[in-house]
């Protein structure tokens, strides 16, 4: 019998993840608020039919972040076995909006707010492919209410589609956004602006911008429709990073006039540094160490301990909850790269959760 | 009989000079303080023979900023007949101490400033390539005082190694290149330092970096060294751009703290069509049109008939004097894409210049 996915959006991601898991066998079925794009990711091989699943047992919403509660609530309703998970830029707003639907309820834990870090220039289902998560990071965000089960579930989907997990809190993952990605694209279109504003005047600058100029304008180029949704839904961390980049580039500005060679190479030589430390591909690991924490009557549990694992930078290649025959919560069962266990385990013993390592 | 041309710092640029002249017929000697430098082009091929060349109808000084002007003005002494021009990144200084050695004398009024906009990731010779020109943009910083004979042949040997001249006086390239290049490079490197220091807590930011993080942050990778040195020669130009800079993030942060999505768009769509309009490589001119324009007893005329070019984005193709028989002064003889031709005329016509078009 094959697993059951939904996809609901089925534009690039949605369409995507569809390619992905039919490649891996699973059965999936897709709807879309635009018929014409279900039927096209049905002809691209991304749905095996078009339609709700109530059995589903994952389901991905794929749409406009503004749209993401209320077709997540419906989705918990409709397939009541499901983890749902969506794919949205921003992640506070939706995971307190779906927690908010019916507090406590066993539906809304049953959604994990989820984040692809990939994308593609094309747009819509023909942009699709199985292969965009391979290698890249996928931010889930789990919370004190989050089911184990079905975070333990999405995380098995989402690395079984290449790609890495990120678990941080909500909050956490649009601060980080906001610095990594959000940021960067506003200073990217401020810099163009400002050079544009002075080439009106002498065209001779154009030519000059070379390619370390291009390089850091280059995603000024994008389309800026969806920029506003996301800013409103990220102001408080956008505004704080602009922020505090406005003060640095002001004491940045009195180290030049001030003519301070030593405290100028010191800022780059540490941003060098900090450029050269960023990851390529995670090597495979050579030993998987089993890592087992018993987390009975621990609320919350989950979500601290694999957010903890990604601020650690530790990889957990698979991860699942074993009950224990007597009821009463569990313990969490997670595969880690041999390299890490010594440090993950030490620092989960830190936080209070004294575990077992055991090398496979 | 060869063209002869005297290298005087066979590095990177200066190599790749060697190599391009010699392609193109020319004799090249070379000199550089590292003698062993000078023997690696050779072997390299990129000199005929070491030493000084007294013959030299032009001559490079490719040697790092802070040692140009007396270089130069021993090269003006030891070539009596040469052009003598440098490829250093900022100019001000570089002109106005070259000017005051002598001022008035003939032989400052043969230096012309140069910056070839053009390098490449390997240092020294090893990584010189005659085509590093081709297509790239190689400012000329002639001033009032710059002989037009000397300027001329200057402008006829850089377009000759496939490089686009751009003409603009000292002070203004030094706050075009602040705006495209040195800020862009510690703003690379500030928002590096920036996520560094925030990825030193939480390992799991730096998987989030994606594509456009990593192109902008690219040349915060480069070696810091050479940086304090281009801060100090260009201080003022940097620390009005930085200053800039960080009050629009200031009204940026303001407009997404506020939400008002019509000017973030506003913005945002002004970003992206100056990012649309970087030029491509120049399309090769359809028709060629002979510009004349009567300079006698114009001084400066020629650094401002050639700038105003650049200003209105008109390559001049080659340039040279013809002198009125009656002597007095001359006339600057310019070959302009047709295109451009009746723009740069009228441009010039507002300016006082009168000139002659005609087509070829």
């Amino acid at each position: 019998m094959s697993r059951r996915a939904w996809i609901i959006g089925t534009g690039l991601i949605g369409g995507s993840i569809g390619l992905a898991l039919r490649q891996r066998g699973w059965l999936v079925s897709g709807t879309d608020m635009n018929a014409e794009e279900a039927e096209r990711a049905l002809d691209k091989g991304a749905l095996d039919s078009i339609g709700p699943d109530p059995e589903a047992e994952v389901v991905f919403v794929a749409v406009p972040a503004s749209s993401v509660v209320s077709v997540a609530a419906e989705a918990l309703r409709t397939a009541p076995q499901a983890v749902v998970s969506d794919v949205a830029g921003v992640k506070s707003r939706i995971v307190t909006g779906v927690a908010a639907l019916e507090p406590g309820s066993d539906a809304a834990r049953r959604f994990v707010g989820g984040h692809p870090m990939a994308g593609s220039e094309k747009d819509g289902v023909a942009g699709a492919d199985g292969s965009l998560f391979q290698g890249r990071a996928w931010v889930l965000t789990p919370t004190g209410s989050t089911d184990p089960e079905a975070f333990a579930r999405l995380h098995g989907v989402v690395t079984s589609l290449g790609a890495r997990v990120i678990a941080t809190s909500p909050e956490r993952h649009d601060s980080l956004v906001a610095l990594v990605s959000h940021v960067p694209h506003l200073l990217a279109a401020t810099l163009m602006g400002l050079a544009g504003e002075e080439a009106e005047d002498s065209a001779e600058l154009l030519p000059l911008a070379a390619g370390g100029f291009r390089d850091m304008t280059r995603v000024a180029a994008g389309s800026p429709d969806f920029w506003p949704d996301i800013c409103a839904e990220n102001s408080p961390a956008i505004v704080s990073v602009l922020t505090e980049l406005s003060h640095r580039l002001d004491a940045l500005a009195r180290l030049v006039g001030g003519g301070d060679r030593e405290a100028l190479l010191d800022l780059l030589r540490r941003a060098r540094a900090a450029r050269s430390s960023l990851p390529a591909l995670p090597t495979p690991p050579e030993t998987v160490t089993e890592i087992r924490v018993p987390v009975q009557d621990r609320p919350g549990a989950l979500a601290e301990v694999t957010t903890l694992a990604s601020q650690l930078s530790v990889n957990i290649a698979d991860v699942e909850i074993a009950h224990s025959p007597e009821g009463g919560g569990g313990v969490l069962v997670m595969l880690v790269d041999g390299r890490d266990a010594a440090r993950f385990s030490d620092s989960l013993a830190a936080r209070g959760y004294p575990c077992q390592v055991r090398g496979l």
